[in-house]
């Protein structure tokens, strides 16, 4: 009866992370199992030949950051600007004005800064069938500690606040390139969903003096995997069905302060869940999200705060219920979805 | 060149009234101008024999609640139940327990409510190949009336905090059934956007005395269109492209004290919105929201609050770094946006 979601009614449930409800909603769903992606992804449909992030097409893409291993040909990872980036990283095009200028000249209410930032891609593999999910653990780890070499090289900015790490995966998960690849933003702003996170996590830690995020670390009934240094849970209060969070076991706000081998770890884990999920779910479109802390917040801000990895799988739409309110309706219970994960198995792997 | 956003830099906007931080980056954009939906909606693609919203097909429906006219077997009409409510109006079913206590027994950190509530249907027409836009002001507004009767039926619960009121439109923006209609969702909670929202029009009336909707009311350069009642604008912070604002010009919180005669005159300025966006946008899916205040509050907490409706053309995805940060990135200048949408010529209605 326990995974039975049909037995059951619905709930509303707020999340102590987000401090955002969600409905869930099992009246309105198939069995937890039968949950698959309606418009996968099929890796050998696409045979592009001219794709500017395969090896050799290197002079197609915007200028690159660095590359591993440094000064190689042959090499692994790229990290290069974006092409079409969201933020200009050109001081001098944005500011005549003080980045940080809040300017409300043009009118009662109009809050306005330049949108000074970065906006880099990182290219996971030379080769345009790959995907992240069948590189190695050490390889996907290496794909990981990119990501902390760049936002520490991002850091130096003072204006930088805050670095998102992000990677859509299939067209309708965002993605306009199909080649593997995921991105950076860093913000001269601490993101509207980043603040309202650590709020909700400063005010938890001060009612129960626990951290929310490692209160998930003991939910038997919502793991899915562990490692020697990461837990996988389904969040109690999932927006997303199947919605997946990597946790490092150890209560750490910042992301880039991951170190090397903490990140094979990590990659073994990431691979293992972006494998369940394909396996179960029809190799859906997907994104993930790092969600970690304000750059420049020191440790006594951040005693409340604890970064982890967030896979969403794309099983549906944000519709007018979902703008309108900010709440979402899940139709799988978590601790169903987390049973499912936790019973997927998985081959012998690369 | 003030309409040439190709000439900009990007800029951060924060909104006044929901308090998002908004990345405006027309470096990645077409012109405004040529911004089009590129998958349309074609109502003569459809011509469903089994629907269930079409007159005669009644009895294939969940429960009606009411008929516009009364007991007439040729209706305008029906407000529904949904046949796959996300929540339960069976408060036997739900509540053993109360649905308003917070149960935190069943781990740290968890807080889950009954799943009490209500999700109607609003068949805003008998006949399956008419569109919303089709209608007259004057049929537009009754289905405007539709939405306050039930939302006044729904207040005799003292449960429900507040009904959000939306339309999907288009399968890519979640419609389920092509028929046009709309829903109502009564929440024994107040959504975390709406307490957001609220909370930000507080502080600003704190700080300036002023009410942050009032403000559009005098914003020339984001003027769409004006009625006897109301005005169309796009938000200077506008989340997403083309996304229009449409304002009572009394200041006013709840969406739910319409008068039939304003109805009619909000009929009118939402079919011309509707109208222009078809034309402009290619006929793109779209949602709408009632942004409108939580039931039970009274006049000294709502002094600061100012209903509207919410229009949003599908044009894009939400993929990681909106689902990560709360974030969006809009591609289109709002001014820009409110010019081309000024401009649109509609030739005369029904």
């Amino acid at each position: 009866m326990a995974s039975n979601s049909a037995a059951r009614t619905p709930q509303l449930r707020k999340d102590s992370v987000t401090k955002r409800w969600v409905i869930f909603s099992p009246a309105r769903a198939k069995r937890p199992s039968d949950f698959k992606s309606k418009s996968p992804i099929n890796p050998n449909s696409d045979q592009q030949q001219q794709c500017p992030f395969c090896i050799g097409h290197e002079h197609e893409c915007a200028p690159e950051i660095f590359r591993i291993p440094p000064d190689n040909p042959d090499w692994t990872i790229r990290v290069i600007q974006n092409l079409y980036p969201a933020l200009s990283r050109d001081m001098d095009v944005v500011s005549a004005q003080d980045p940080l200028h809040q300017n409300s000249d043009s009118g009662p209410g109009r809050v306005v800064i330049s949108g000074f930032g970065f906006h880099d891609v990182v290219i996971e593999t030379p080769v345009h069938s790959v995907q992240l999910s069948d590189l190695s653990a050490r390889q996907i780890g290496e794909i990981l500690v990119a990501y902390t070499t760049r936002i520490r090289q991002l850091m130096i900015h003072d204006v930088i606040r805050y670095v998102q790490v992000f990677k859509n995966h299939g067209a309708s998960a965002g993605a306009s390139m199909s080649h593997s690849h995921s991105q950076l933003m860093a913000l001269p702003i601490v993101p509207t969903a980043v603040a309202a996170r650590l709020d909700s996590m400063k005010e938890y830690f001060d009612q129960t003096g626990n951290c929310s995020v490692c209160e998930f670390k003991s939910s038997k009934d919502l793991l899915v995997d562990v490692s020697a240094h990461f837990v996988s849970i389904v969040p109690f209060a999932a927006t997303f069905p199947f919605e997946i969070w990597v946790i490092p076991l150890d209560h750490s706000p910042h992301f880039h302060e991951l170190d090397a081998d903490k990140a094979v770890d990590l990659g073994g884990l990431l691979k293992l869940m972006l494998r369940k999920m394909s396996l179960q779910l029809n190799n859906p479109p997907f994104n993930f999200m790092v969600q970690t802390s304000p750059l420049r917040d020191g440790a006594s801000q951040l005693s409340h705060s604890h970064w982890f990895l967030q896979i969403v799988p794309q099983l549906g739409v944000a519709a007018g219920f979902e703008i309108g309110t900010g709440c979402y309706i899940n139709p799988v219970f978590p601790e169903d979805a987390a049973k499912v994960l936790r019973e997927v198995k998985v081959s012998p792997s690369v």
